[in-house]
């Protein structure tokens, strides 16, 4: 073969039908390169010497060796509290006191389930918050199955009604913690909806993503109106046995005891400042939740996020005064309800507030950074990705933040930073007996305050050293 | 500098100080290589089908959903004494019965563990085998911790006497499980010791590799004339916890409460066989322990071991008829003291076994082939060796084997095979509430049976197959 034959095979076999000139599409616009502003050496030099700090493992060791659990409204809160105002001020903040408020308490007492028919086995069962209590000796009912709370909701309430529902789910990994939101339906709508139908009783999948025999506490609101029925996780081993036996078709008997109490209490914020410069400049809000879930010492949920927002705090403190009050808030009772993070906006949410964060998400490593300061104050959103980007963290939005107690400051407009940390291993822990010291990284814990530190300095206004002789005394 | 100046600085560099003649060392002997047997192609064929088994997952699957835990000497070792017995009959194994004998059966109650000071807080907590039973309300007493077994040792009864005693250590992740003898002594040997000097209690870190909540039960005997006291275990978090605030200096006072009892009971040794062509061959006998300790369902200790031994047997069964008999021992109460191994030993002890052999180390996949049948069938354990080889297991030695319920009659010198499972994660789930059905890999599982497979086959005498009629009705 010829190679000019060849090029004519070719040819004929690529060409239209007739010698037509070829249509030229347009090409993909190209996303303009992000060019971020140069990070001053004051920030990058306060972040870097960040990475060596020993304040936030000193916090949340202290906090959970000598405190433990500190389940919203109770004593062990209020013990929580009186070592946060003693803690708060040896490390020199200024302003420390407690907001309290009240609120109801739910409090566990003893719960088991087991089997009863066909397989007699016991599972392991926690309740959710504001659960209804079984009297001592539990409730006994047949289990009705469901693979989503689509599927509950659609069920007919003659196949609920005087039965204990059992929903599961199959809630992925992310780095994000994404799948919470819909994967959490069955623990945040599921009490509800099978009480509207009639349910004696509700357990779900626990709301997690580990497989060990700790089930995941957590907390729910009945709708109003909606009579409070016994609600509670079982593990996901536990839960995926319930499943094996349900699918052998025979009727199964569930003996479930959730019993718990509800008081009048009270918790509070404990609240300690970085006094500015300027007492009239717009302050910088950082903060966690001192309340924990009772299974567990709370360390990553959240004595890390308390821990992590006061060490930031603290080194800027340490390296002079800032132009903007550094406020630092540890909210009372989130997990039975924002019930600190209400308070809180009940009484400051009308003072001018700079930018709010929370770290409320573990103590893994911080993957990205979103802001939310309006149009007018992108620059500085960009200046706080630049800070950031040499610890290993995603400029992200500049439209976009989160937080739970802050959440509902943010929706009413607050200017806000969202430091996202890797969530990848959040919920193997989260709200179990497996929240425990020893699960912090503490490397990556010093990248977390690293990255809150840098945040605050950008924010600050600009940080003045304090004169040499008042350091040296 | 000349080439030959340079040459003749470097021989003065190296060159003894006069010219005498070397001196040459003795080369190190070569080790000789191995060189194993082919492997008969029957023996491959049976040991490949084996890789897509489901016998073993069908055992074990359902003993863990049917039954669950199975302590022995209870009514629920019981159960599954009778859903042995009907799944070896389906099966299609004969002579299937039970030998029962009787037991002291000790049962675990109510149990918690609370620091009362300095720090209040629960520590999860789990009664080891023969603890003495607490009071309803517990022990109150002063903790005092030691590093170890031989701290323990040294210290004068004074420090000991009337107190909690609290001995920790620091178990390493192995392949071969061999961290479980050394770092196991704090159970085993603890709780005798810290009665004798006096202690009202010991807790001890648990035996494991893992860092749950999740504290691991386990066996230990009180030596003769030593009075039982409460002894358990600590989750490695709670240990280190205790071990965080003992270092803070200040007496730790710990609320103790490990409710158990002790009645008259029997267990059982469930027993099927494959019948050889010759009854007076001298036996083969594989098994497992059918009993369990009570927090888990018992599918890793040891659900897989009967399950893997049993289908190797089915599957040699279903290939055709070994000249030798296969005998199944299910053994019954294990964990408690090797009741089943014992009573199997006084009545069949005395019979010949070609070889006999144990899986007890959970589901990982096997890693090494040990064989004791001494001198004379060494050819036997390098055929057994050649088999195993391609299903990437090790060539082990041809002088050692060991297990639990079969451990005496290998010291009484009878032939025996040792399956080594990899056991680097075993001790995370070993005894805790963890061990249950979702964390048995199904291919491991299989790789298991298929290496018992071509164990059985290797020592059958030959596998005789099935006229085809009778295969067909």
């Amino acid at each position: 073969m010829t190679r000019s034959f060849l090029t004519a095979l070719l040819l004929a076999a690529t060409a239209p039908l007739a010698a037509q000139p070829l249509p030229t599409p347009t090409p993909a616009p190209s996303t303009p390169p992000k060019y971020l502003p140069t990070v001053p050496k004051a920030v990058a030099e306060i972040r870097d010497a960040a990475l060596s700090d020993n304040h936030a493992w000193d916090i949340v060791e202290g906090l959970t060796v000598e405190v433990g659990q500190r389940m919203g409204g109770t004593e062990a809160e209020a013990r929580a509290r009186v070592w946060a105002v003693a803690k708060l001020k040896a490390l020199g903040f200024a302003n420390v006191h407690v907001e309290r408020f009240a609120m109801p308490v739910w409090t566990r007492g003893p719960e088991s389930a087991e089997i009863v028919a066909p397989f007699p086995q016991k599972l392991a069962v926690t309740a959710f918050g504001n659960s209804a209590s079984t009297p001592a000796q539990g409730i006994v009912g047949e289990i009705v199955g469901f693979d989503s709370v689509a599927d509950l909701m659609a069920a007919p309430d003659s196949a609920v009604r005087g039965k204990i529902v059992f929903v599961t789910h199959a809630m992925p990994r992310t780095q994000d913690g994404s799948g919470y939101g819909y994967f959490g339906g069955p623990r945040r709508q599921g009490p509800s909806i099978a009480s509207r139908k009639g349910a004696i009783g509700i357990v779900v999948r626990s709301i997690g993503t580990d497989s060990h025999r700790n089930p995941h506490a957590g907390g729910q609101q009945f709708e109003p109106g909606v009579a409070p029925i016994p609600a509670g996780a079982l593990s996901r081993p536990d839960a995926e046995q319930l499943q094996r036996i349900l699918k052998r078709g025979q009727p199964v008997t569930l003996r479930l005891t959730l019993v718990s109490s509800v008081r009048p209490g009270e918790s509070g914020n404990v609240i300690a400042e970085v006094p500015g410069r300027d007492p009239k400049a717009p302050i910088l809000m950082v903060g966690g939740h001192l309340d924990s879930w009772d299974l567990g010492t709370g360390a990553v949920d959240d004595g890390a996020g308390v821990a992590i927002t006061a060490a930031a705090a603290k080194r800027i403190m340490a390296a002079g005064r800032p132009l903007r009050t550094i406020r630092v808030v540890w909210f009372g009772a989130e997990e039975m309800g924002l019930y600190g993070g209400m308070f809180y906006k009940d009484v400051h949410g009308r003072e001018a507030h700079h930018a709010i964060a929370e770290s409320d998400f573990g103590a893994g490593r911080i993957w990205k950074v979103d802001s939310k300061f309006g149009k007018a104050r992108e620059a500085e959103g960009m200046a706080l990705q630049a800070a950031l980007a040499p610890l290993g963290i995603v400029p992200g939005s500049l439209d976009a933040a989160d937080g739970s107690d802050i959440g509902p400051m943010i929706e009413d407009g607050m200017p806000a930073v969202g430091l996202s940390q890797d969530g990848t291993y959040y919920f193997d822990l989260h709200h179990t007996p497996d929240d425990t010291l020893d699960k912090i990284d503490p490397e990556a814990l010093r990248q977390n305050v690293a990255a809150w530190t840098a945040m605050l300095a950008v924010l600050s206004g600009g940080i003045e050293p304090q004169p040499r002789a008042r350091q040296r005394r």
